[in-house]
């Protein structure tokens, strides 16, 4: 392991104990167990890539990482597009060595009734002989196949809650940037009903520090209650089917979007550990329109027009 | 009707003929029929997407359209970029105009045993006040999920004849070039046993339309032969999963490299055709390798290092 600074070394920490702390709670719901591939990266680093296939849930990733390595020529564009956010006189240069660590998580359920979660909390740092630049980003959302109010509300209130007791007023700006960044401009929908996003993080090590302790420790708080209530709920194969369908919205989306999913392939990342969020399985119908009225609609009406979650 | 040169006016004709012939010789297979589905573009032009599902296919897709407009200022860039590779000289601006048909095709059959099929044919003109330019692409290649020697070879000698008939040498080229294209590089694979590829030709309309008009009837010749002998074949559970897995990677091309259907997305083109070349169903595994010795593993190594089909 390459020497990291105090901060980098914090962050790890905390990455590493909240993947056992969601491991655990995922696993205990059927009482089965995640397999675990430990992985190296040839530029310097690796991760911890955990997979589960249970009754509840079809494919559950969980995956942690610790990637560092000085810059390539080639990569140099993409890290100072990424620089030029948090710290715009930042030299980036091939002398540059970057250190990047996070957790990353997709839970797709079986039962199309449960939502599709995902969340990742992330810590970057760029350091050159003479300067050193760091930020955080992170966010989680869920996404539904059929909708229960109470289901969203309770997502976002946890989350408004961990948001506005370590940094005041910033859920109602993490919520509007979740909203459109998982947008599909081609669907002009929304991939889900969003939770919260944010990047670029640079002001306050500690204060962000304990939002993102605080976010991470909440996710199993914010998604495992509405697993439990909805997992028992009976379903047919048309219910399975329309998952199918929103499934292939969600491929869409990190196919064609995602920036982790863009930059993971762009930069040679272990590209089991970057597709593991794709769904177990979806489908394309040419044209799906859902009936008038029904509960798929109801869903695709929220998804072109996202809500206010919370009543303050 | 928006006033076309006689060159369009003739390759649209063929775009007709060859849809028609081809929804009829897929249709006879089940005695099904296509349904036909014509829209108009908001900016110009129009197009009729044909969709069948039937007893062996799972999803056959045919879309011909006539497309014109003039270029938007957000649009200039991506012409340009074209336009350079057949006239560099070319005067692009918000006062050309552009005319672009084609006909393209996916073919999702059902048993893990026929393989998918792809074929697009396709002309473009811009004008401008004193100026036009015109060029024509196409292509057709063939994606097994199991791999039957004298299927590729009958697939590829048909179209090596057309070719060879039409423009001498051009097969040895079109069939790299297809390869090339249709690669995978973040699994190292291309996505299926290849065909042809071409774009971008602009020397001799009257020769080109020969052979596109060729090729294009060849499709028949070239794949429903395939259809015929393997749709009977048996399978299983396991050789559908197999054929999920692959389409996983089918859908990963389109959406990440198919410069047809990232076009497609952005100049906001109809989603329903565009994305009618998705597989109907597909799933992604974490980490799938498939047994060592099996037929599975055979195809994924003739993926890793393309072959040559036809001996000469």
């Amino acid at each position: 392991m390459k020497f990291v600074s105090d901060q980098a070394n914090q962050f790890v920490q905390l990455i590493e104990k909240r993947q056992d702390e969601i491991c655990s709670s995922i696993a205990s719901i059927d009482e089965a167990s995640f397999s675990i591939d430990l992985w190296d990266r040839p530029g310097g680093g690796g991760g911890n890539t955990r997979i589960l296939t249970s009754e509840t849930f079809e494919k559950a990733g969980v995956n942690s990482s610790q990637v560092f390595g000085q810059l390539k020529q080639e990569e140099l564009p993409m890290f100072r597009q990424l620089i030029q956010k948090v710290e715009p006189d930042f030299e980036v240069s091939i002398r540059s060595e970057f250190f990047a660590t996070g957790i990353s998580l997709v839970i797709h359920p079986k039962n199309p009734f449960v939502p599709t979660v995902h969340a990742n909390y992330r810590y970057f740092e760029v350091t050159n002989d003479h300067q050193s630049v760091w930020w955080m980003g992170g966010g989680a959302d869920l996404t539904p196949y059929y909708l229960f109010d109470d289901d969203v509300t309770h997502f976002h209130s946890v989350h408004y809650n961990h948001c506005e007791t370590f940094l005041k007023g910033s859920y109602d700006s993490f919520k509007s940037k979740c909203d459109e960044y998982f947008y599909l401009p081609h669907r002009q929908e929304t991939r889900g009903v969003g939770g919260i996003f944010f990047d670029y993080l640079t002001d306050d090590y500690d204060r962000q520090f304990q939002l993102i302790s605080s976010l991470s420790a909440g996710f199993v708080e914010a998604y495992i209650p509405i697993v439990t209530k909805r997992k028992g709920h009976s379903y047919d194969d048309s219910h399975r089917t329309w998952q199918a369908i929103r499934r292939g919205r969600y491929a869409e989306f990190n196919l064609l979007y995602d920036r982790g999913t863009l930059f993971g392939l762009k930069t040679n990342g272990r590209i089991e550990s970057i597709l593991m969020s794709m769904p177990p399985g979806a489908a394309w119908a040419y044209n799906h329109v859902p009936t008038p009225g029904s509960e798929e609609e109801k869903l695709l009406s929220v998804l072109r027009s996202p809500k206010h979650w919370i009543k303050k």
